[in-house]
C-alpha cells in the first residue's frame, strides 16, 4: 500500500472508508498525509481526513499550507469545523483563523467552547511578524511549592494538551516567570525535592513583541527547544518552540532570497501562485529599474560625439558596466548576509569600508590586467589604457556602493535584502557609463 | 557586573580568579561567554576558561566558530586541550579535529583515553556534507525486552553524558534499529510495562551518507526533536539533532546566497575573513563574467553600422538589456529558492515554463507601454516601435533564460544557485543585444 494506491482507491469508488486505507493512514507521519491532501482536491481530502481519528485530523490540519487550510475551511460544515479546530496547537489555530474572512470568523466562533473562543481571540491579536503571532499557549506551568513528584503527576496528567513538556515554567502567584526547570531533572533528583531547588532561575525568555526573527535566533543560538514568552509585567503569556524558529529562519531567509532577485514577497509556493500573484510581485521593480536604467543611457547620449568619433570604445562598455554591477552585486551579497544572520552590525561599516576598498582594488586591478590586451587587439593601446583604467575605477566604485547601500538601508530601517542583486546592479552600472566616457573623454579629445 | 566589566578586570590584573567573576561566568549562557572569547585573544581567553568547570569549558569550546576553535586549540598544552576534548560532545569533538592540522591531530590522540580516541576516529572519516559528519554519538539506547522503570534508571545514570534523552532508541542486539521511545511516555506509562509495548516501530531513520541538507529539512518537515542515523544494514550510528539542523538550514541558506551573488563559498564569518580569502572568493567568477560580457561588446560591434546611422538607439541600450537580465533574474531567484526548499522539482519544469511564459508576456508588455512614450520622445515613433517590440521579446526570452537554467545545472548536478543574479543577467544581456540591433536593422535599415 503507498500513497498512489490510495489516490487510486479514492478516485474509483465512493465509501473509501476500508480497513486497508485506514491501517495504511494510520501508520503514516501527519507531514506526509499533509502533502497527499495539498496535491489532491478538497472532496478527495475530506474523504481521507474522514478515515483518521478527530485529534490525528487536527494534526494533519497544522501541517498543511495556509491556503489549502482555507481551501478545506471553506468546504466543511460549521460544526465539524469547530470540532477540528478545538483539537489544533493554539498557535496553528490562531493563524488559521487569522487567514479566514471576517465572516467566516464570525460563523466559526459561535461554535467554539468559551475557552477556545478566547484563545484564539487573544493570539489572533499580536502583530504578525512577532513573537506573540508564532506562540502557543499549550505550555506547561509549575509553583516553586510543589515535589518534583508532585510536578511529574501534573505533567503526566496535562502531557496530552501540551506542545512539549521537555521543559515546564515555573510561576509565581501573579503567573510571573521567575524559572524554569527540565523533565530530565524532575526525574534525576528525589521525588521530594521542591520545584524552587531544582529550577533554572534567571531563564531566558523573549517579549512579546519582539522580532519573531530575533526569537527564532536566540533559540538557535542558545539550542533551546523552546522560549518562553513574556508580557511588559514579566507574566508567561506563551512559548515559541524549536519547529516554529526552524520555520521562521527558512521563511526570512526565502524572502532575504527573494528581495534579492527583486522578487516581492509572494505569500505562498511559487509551484501554487496564480499568474497575476506572479505578475504582481515582479512587475513593480522592473518598471522602476527602466527608469533607473534611463540614467545610464542618458549618460552615453551625453557622450554621443566621444562615441560617434571612437566607436570602438562600445565594445568595451557592456563589459565594463557589468564589472562594476558584479563587483557591486558581490559587495552587497556578502554584506546583506553577514547583517541578516547578526555578523555584521551597522556599528561595523568603518572597518567593513576599509576591507572592501583593499579587496576590491586588488579585484579591479586584476580585471585591469584580464582586459589590457583585448584592449589593444580591438582599440590599440591608447582605447586599451583608458579601458584598463576605467576598470579599476569602475569596479573599486561599484564594490564601495553594494556594500554600502545595505547599511543605508538598515539604517533607515528598509530590507538591505533588497539592495544585493538588480538594484545595486542598475546604480553600479549608470555610474559606470558615467566613469568609462567620463576618462575615454578626457584622454581622447 | 557585565562582561565589560570583565574585560577591564581582565586588562588590568594578572590572576582574574576572583570570586565576583567567577559568579558572574557560571550565571551566564555559554553563547554569550563563547561570544566574549571571539571578541578577545587566545591568552585572555584561556584566562577566563579557567574560571569555569572543565565541563562547562567543553561547553563554551562547543559554541565558538571553528577557526577559534583552532586557534584556542594550538595555544593550549596538550594535556589541558586533551581534558576539555573529552568532555566535548561527540559532534563537536569531530568537527575540531578534522580542523586540526595532521600534526596537531597526532600530538593530541595520544593524549585521549581509547574510547575517545576511536570515536573521534570513527566520525572523522565520514565524508564532509553528510549525515555521519554532522551526527554525534551521545544517544540514548535501550533494548526491547526491559521495562519503563528499567529504561528509566538507565536514562537517569546516562542523561549527564547524552545530547538528548528525549527520545531513546531501541535496538536489537546486532544494534539494529527497531524502534524509538519518547521519555514523556516512558513516564506516563505503568512503570512494568515493557519497552516494546510502547515504543514507536517504523520509527524515522536517515542513511549515514545522506545529505546533512536533506537530514535537516526532513527534520523540519517532521518537527523532530533528533533523527537517529543507520548504517547501510540498519545498525544506528549517531543521531543528528535539531540544532544541528537549524545550523545546516542557515549555512545552506548562506551559501545560496553568496553564489546568487557569485561569491564562492567563504567557509567563515564576512566579518573575520582576511584580505585574500576574500578576494580569492570573488575573483573567479567576475573575470568569467568579463569574457562572457564579450559576447555583448561582440555584438555591438557586429551592429556598428545600425548603430552610427541611428545614434538615438544607444540611449535605450543600457536599459533594454538590463530589463532582460533584471527580469531573468526575478525568474531564476524564484526558481532556485523553491528548488533549494523543495517546492518545486525538476519534473515541474514543462508546468513552470507555460506560466513564466504567460507571466513574462505580461511583464513585458507592461514594459512596452511604459517605455513607448520615451521612444516617441527621445528618437521618433520608428524608433519607438522598435524599442517597444525588442522590449516584449527580450523580457519574454531573459525571463525563460532565468527560470530554465536552474533546472539545467539541476539536472548536471550543479548547485542551481549559481544561476540567480549575475550569471543569468550575463547570458540574458548579451542575448538582448541581439535581439535589439536584429530587430533595429531589420526595420530601419
Amino acid at each position: 500500500m503507498t500513497f498512489d494506491t490510495l489516490a487510486q482507491d479514492l478516485a474509483m469508488e465512493n465509501g473509501v472508508g476500508n480497513a486497508t486505507n485506514r491501517e495504511f493512514l494510520a501508520t503514516q507521519h501527519a507531514a506526509d498525509i499533509a502533502q497527499f491532501l495539498t496535491e489532491h482536491d478538497a472532496d478527495i481530502d475530506w474523504r481521507v481526513l474522514d478515515l483518521l481519528e478527530l485529534q490525528r485530523q487536527a494534526e494533519v490540519l497544522g501541517y498543511l499550507d495556509r491556503e489549502v487550510q482555507v481551501e478545506l475551511a471553506k468546504s466543511a460544515p460549521r460544526a465539524r469545523l469547530a470540532a477540528i479546530v478545538t483539537e489544533m496547537d493554539s498557535d496553528d489555530r490562531a493563524d488559521l483563523f487569522n487567514a479566514l474572512s471576517e465572516e467566516e470568523q464570525e460563523a466559526l466562533l459561535p461554535a467554539l467552547a468559551q475557552a477556545e473562543r478566547e484563545d484564539i481571540r487573544r493570539l489572533a491579536g499580536y502583530k504578525e511578524g512577532t513573537a506573540g503571532a508564532i506562540m502557543t499557549s499549550d505550555y506547561a506551568v509549575l509553583t516553586p511549592d510543589i515535589t518534583a513528584r508532585q510536578a511529574l503527576d501534573k505533567l503526566r496528567l496535562e502531557a496530552p494538551d501540551k506542545e512539549t513538556i521537555y521543559r515546564a515554567y515555573v510561576i509565581d502567584p501573579e503567573r510571573k516567570l521567575i524559572g524554569s526547570v527540565r523533565l530530565q531533572d524532575l526525574i534525576l533528583v528525589a521525588p521530594a525535592t521542591r520545584i524552587e531547588k531544582v529550577m533554572e532561575r534567571n531563564t531566558l525568555a523573549v517579549s512579546v513583541d519582539e522580532d519573531q526573527e530575533s526569537v527564532a535566533q536566540k533559540i538557535a543560538r542558545y539550542d533551546r527547544l523552546a522560549l518562553p514568552v513574556v508580557d511588559a509585567d514579566g507574566r508567561i503569556v506563551g512559548i515559541v518552540t524549536h519547529d516554529d524558529a526552524i520555520d521562521v529562519i527558512t521563511q526570512e531567509a526565502t524572502e532575504d532570497f527573494h528581495k534579492s532577485g527583486t522578487v516581492r514577497g509572494l505569500g505562498e509556493s511559487v509551484r501554487d501562485a496564480g499568474i497575476f500573484i506572479l505578475y504582481r510581485a515582479r512587475v513593480a521593480w522592473l518598471v522602476l529599474l527602466v527608469f533607473g536604467n534611463i540614467f545610464s543611457g542618458a549618460g552615453i547620449a551625453y557622450f554621443e560625439d566621444t562615441i560617434a568619433s571612437h566607436l570602438a570604445l562600445l565594445f568595451f562598455l557592456p563589459l565594463l558596466i557589468a564589472s562594476g554591477g558584479n563587483a557591486g552585486a558581490q559587495a552587497a551579497t556578502l554584506m546583506v548576509r553577514a547583517i541578516a544572520t547578526g555578523d555584521v552590525r551597522t556599528a561595523d561599516w568603518g572597518k567593513m569600508l576599509g576591507r572592501e576598498t583593499l579587496v576590491a582594488g586588488l579585484l579591479g586591478l586584476t580585471m585591469a590586467l584580464a582586459i589590457y590586451g583585448i584592449g589593444v587587439w580591438r582599440g590599440g593601446p591608447e582605447i586599451a589604457v583608458v579601458v584598463s583604467v576605467s576598470m579599476i575605477i569602475i569596479v573599486l566604485v561599484g564594490s564601495l556602493i553594494g556594500m554600502t547601500l545595505p547599511f543605508i538601508l538598515t539604517r533607515f530601517r528598509m530590507d538591505p535584502a533588497t539592495a544585493s542583486g538588480p538594484l545595486v546592479t542598475s546604480i553600479a552600472d549608470a555610474v559606470g557609463v558615467l566613469i568609462y566616457f567620463a576618462i575615454a573623454t578626457a584622454w581622447l579629445l
